[in-house]
């Protein structure tokens, strides 16, 4: 366990009906003119935008709107958004949607009182000043509405990068379970891969001696299994939405993370998809997870095998490697059951693209990624092809 | 799961030495003349106050200091010590200690800008102003660094209550798990079984589904049972101590507790041990918490069979009642191989005292304590029979 500051101020107002109150928080965070963002239509047709934009009034907190954020956000709309921000003169953001929007909340958050790009903090400038964020959650996933982080792609690079700041973390975060009855079951079991992929992401470390965070990374980890399938069937089931629209938090917050070092190598191979392909995020994560860990295995295989056995509930065994594959296999059998894509050509990337895949990773993330094992192009390209 | 807010702003400064830095935190804060509190004279000996005196001075925190806090800390040194912070006009409250010192600074905190009795906050007044708090931490137990709760004896009545608001939650904690390594083996054991209980208080609820948090519970319990043996061997296992220290905050800062109605009957039960016979806390508890269990087996002996099998390795079998008494009975197993008390004789509690303990609860919490199930005084007189 190493040392570690860990800080997670954001206040979680959880429950039905909570975005009816919305309009509350924002003036108690001293905001009085926000920027509203979206997403798509969902949010109009099924009257949450309404309902949020009629609790500000009713809070005395003045607002403009911005719709059209798209799925692995851009850099184009982030620029367009500050614009509007300065033009409004407001005060606060408001973010109703899933990690897209939230995500580009926080970089229009940077952007605005910011006097040069924004895709500076996304190249390695430190942020220390941005816009209070609040968030109507309304896609289990991303985790961005108790995290630090950004994720926003430089669309005249096509580089998808991250940055993350104190300065980041969500002031507010409104979590209605029952927003996500709307959701299409694919987008639902990509929720469920991208959450899942934080923690393994926090879970493959080298540091010894983790016994609280490696049981907390666990207890996510099996809180989502037993309720992920529940959701799949019926999306309406309103508990193990709840569940999950929690462990999404819970999952990218950090508290499944302090005191260890983390890897992060499979989000970088995804990004690139996304990048290049437009690949969902949790789709790209659940075909370059399970190839990632067979790629690393026999890095640590206890850790593997404790992993399998811990949650995925493979006996156990003399033989640790055995052991390790089975949970590797389990994991894999979970996401196909969810009805998510298991090798690259289920998202349309053509084995030719893998040396640019590889080009853009190096592009965007240096000579290595990750530190569990850190991986150079060659072996980058290699989990690419074990993806195939 | 029930609707919930939940938020712990609190900044942890976790790991070696991380005590030398804390005038930084308090300069932070804002503090500029700070009340240091403090226990007995542990802390002068191994040179701790004086290394967090050094670094208040070095960060240009003015100070003044007062030791003496005893364990089940008393009303009438918060008195004295709300004198002391309005004589100097400090404007924080810095605790150097473990659950007792910081309660009290909670309690001075309230206290000393309010112009009423200091325990009118204690009898139900809401607490909505507050100095700040800060925490150097020297005993992993009883959570209250990342808490909104203090516990203080009313010692003209001899009741022991407590209260919660959010304005209590510390504003930062320094966890230095080297500072702990002079605990006697006896009091790293009552921690022990202070933080498994609070995690116990959450666990035993009738609100259904809560895939998450039931998950959480069991994650803690289990990282604090896996290390338990290591720091009554060795108590300079840092990594051992260190994973104790985290476990007693995460174990008392909700995030084990929220959606759920909690129980906390144990906790009233046991604080009057403390109250009328001086008992430490993590002691008495460790007497009360199997007898409750027995008592309330029947309220729901699935959940009982669950924690048996999740955390006590009970094996699962057909008789669901039998898991669970196998695993109240390891649980007290576990306990008294830390050395811990098991019965009243134990904590010097004659039979002939039990009218006057539950006259005491009746007083201090109403007709009923506790919420899994509602303990009338008849039920509690029982249960302190079973603890004989």
């Amino acid at each position: 366990m190493e040392n570690f500051t860990f800080q997670s101020p954001t206040q979680f107002i959880f429950g039905s009906d909570t975005h009816k109150r919305v309009g509350k928080y924002v003036a108690q965070c001293g905001g009085k003119r926000a920027l509203v963002l979206y997403g798509g239509g969902s949010v109009l047709r099924s009257g949450v935008l309404h309902e949020v934009l009629d609790s500000l009034d009713a809070a005395g907190v003045d607002c403009v709107t911005l719709g059209g954020v798209q799925p692995n956000p851009g850099s184009s709309f982030v620029y367009q958004a500050i614009e509007a921000a300065r033009e409004a003169q407001v005060d606060f953001l408001l973010a109703v949607g899933g990690g897209s929007v939230i995500d580009t909340a926080k970089a229009v958050a940077l952007g605005t009182p910011y006097a040069g790009d924004f895709l500076d903090f996304f190249r390695g400038k430190p942020a220390t000043e941005a816009l209070p964020v609040g968030v109507v959650l309304t896609i289990p996933a991303a985790g961005s509405e108790g995290s630090p982080n950004t994720v926003i792609t430089d669309e005249e690079n096509k580089i998808k990068k991250g940055t993350k700041a104190d300065c980041l973390r969500p002031r507010f975060a409104v979590l209605n379970p029952e927003l996500t009855f709307t959701l299409p079951k694919y987008q639902s079991a990509c929720g469920i891969s991208d959450m899942m992929s934080h923690i393994l992401e926090r879970y493959f470390t080298k540091t010894p001696d983790n016994a609280v965070t490696d049981r907390m990374c666990e207890a996510v980890l099996l809180a989502v299994k037993d309720v992920a399938m529940r959701v799949i069937i019926d999306s309406e089931d309103y508990q193990a939405q709840a569940a999950l629209m929690w462990a999404g938090m819970l999952a990218h917050n950090n508290i499944c993370g302090v005191g260890r070092e983390q890897d992060w190598a499979s989000h970088a191979l995804a990004h690139q998809l996304s990048a290049l392909f437009d690949s969902a995020h949790g789709a790209a994560l659940a075909v370059i997870f399970p190839a990632w860990m067979r790629y690393c295995l026999d890095e640590d295989v206890e850790r593997f095998a404790r992993l399998a056995a811990n949650v995925w509930e493979v006996p156990a065994g003399d033989d640790k490697r055995q052991m390790a594959l089975a949970g590797i296999e389990r994991y894999q059998e979970f996401l196909r059951g969810l009805g998510l894509p298991t090798k690259l050509e289920h998202l349309d990337v053509p084995e030719e693209a893998i040396p640019q895949l590889v080009e853009l990773l190096v592009a965007a993330n240096g000579p290595t990624v990750g530190n569990f094992k850190k991986l150079t192009a060659a072996d980058a390209e290699a989990i690419y092809r074990l993806a195939l």
